[in-house]
């Protein structure tokens, strides 16, 4: 989050026309659950476009960009990088020296989320292969209690700035504000 | 999880051809993270098939099932009903009471994920609309950390009975191993 040290979310792979809505629920999750920015394959245009847009309207700050390079912004990443794979080690084993690393030595944060088959020098790249259950599930789900692990529920309490408008939280129903900023 | 009274997830709406992966990823992850069973619409056959054969090959238990009558599970659940919704209290408000509910109470939680338009009858059937942040981001994202928070994180212990294989959990690479069951 933006008072902390970058965390960053990569997502390596993208098959048009089959990952859009995953690569997009990638994005948003990570804008939604603190992260900073997200990068997503440059095949992947109506994505950047959903969580671009989303953005412009429920607030930021929150980067996204496209990438024709994503091992290279593993290679060039100026603090830590985690690889979200159901074959690493179990992140309540993990999660602990890995926030460590964030908070106390202000690492900034990569966090690469694949889609199917993944090099194996991304496995090797990484500070850690974390495991969020070794069972296989969905990207989106790992990359949603990483990030709940990471900022152990700080990101909740975000305020978002640039909104067109809010939701209000309700017991029943809906209510939407608009914002209106001077 | 198979220690406590149920938790089962209901995936309200799903439309073929599009919604394939999204419905799979709410069972897989339905099932990863610690519910007992998941109910998916009549028309997400192929999503049941996926998320069926991965609990033959990696274990369970696990139940899936079809349902052509969603909102009858609803109103027929003997237990709590927790809606998951942008629209909803927040999260880190109510789950404490249904934590409280599930463990202390014993009550059987039915987790309704919906896809676009959820019905209004459904916002008023459920005891919590909960909103896993009050923003647009994705159903899988939003029931990963439901379940983590439900279960506090003791759902990354559980063991699995009746697999084919495993996965060993490592800090470089991958490593399967068959199960030989006596």
């Amino acid at each position: 989050m933006h008072d902390d040290s970058e965390v960053a979310v990569l997502r390596l792979g993208h098959r048009p026309g089959r990952d859009e809505r995953m690569t997009t629920h990638v994005g948003l999750t990570a804008r939604a659950l603190g992260a900073d920015r997200v990068w997503v394959p440059d095949n992947a245009g109506q994505s950047r476009d959903t969580v671009a847009d989303i953005t412009d309207r429920f607030g930021g700050p929150f980067e996204v960009d496209l990438t024709d390079s994503p091992q290279g912004i593993i290679r060039n990443w100026e603090g830590r990088v985690v690889h979200l794979t159901m074959y690493g080690e179990r992140v309540q084993d993990v999660e602990g020296d890995i926030r460590a690393a964030h908070r106390e030595d202000d690492e900034p944060i990569l966090i690469v989320v694949g889609a199917e088959k993944v090099p194996f020098d991304v496995y090797e790249e990484a500070d850690w292969n974390v495991g969020v259950t070794n069972q296989p599930h969905s990207e989106v789900a790992g990359l949603a209690v990483f990030l709940d692990r990471l900022f152990e529920g700080r990101e909740l309490e975000r305020e978002w700035a640039d909104a067109d408008r809010t939701v209000v939280p309700m017991e029943t129903g809906k209510r939407v504000e608009e914002v209106d900023e001077e």
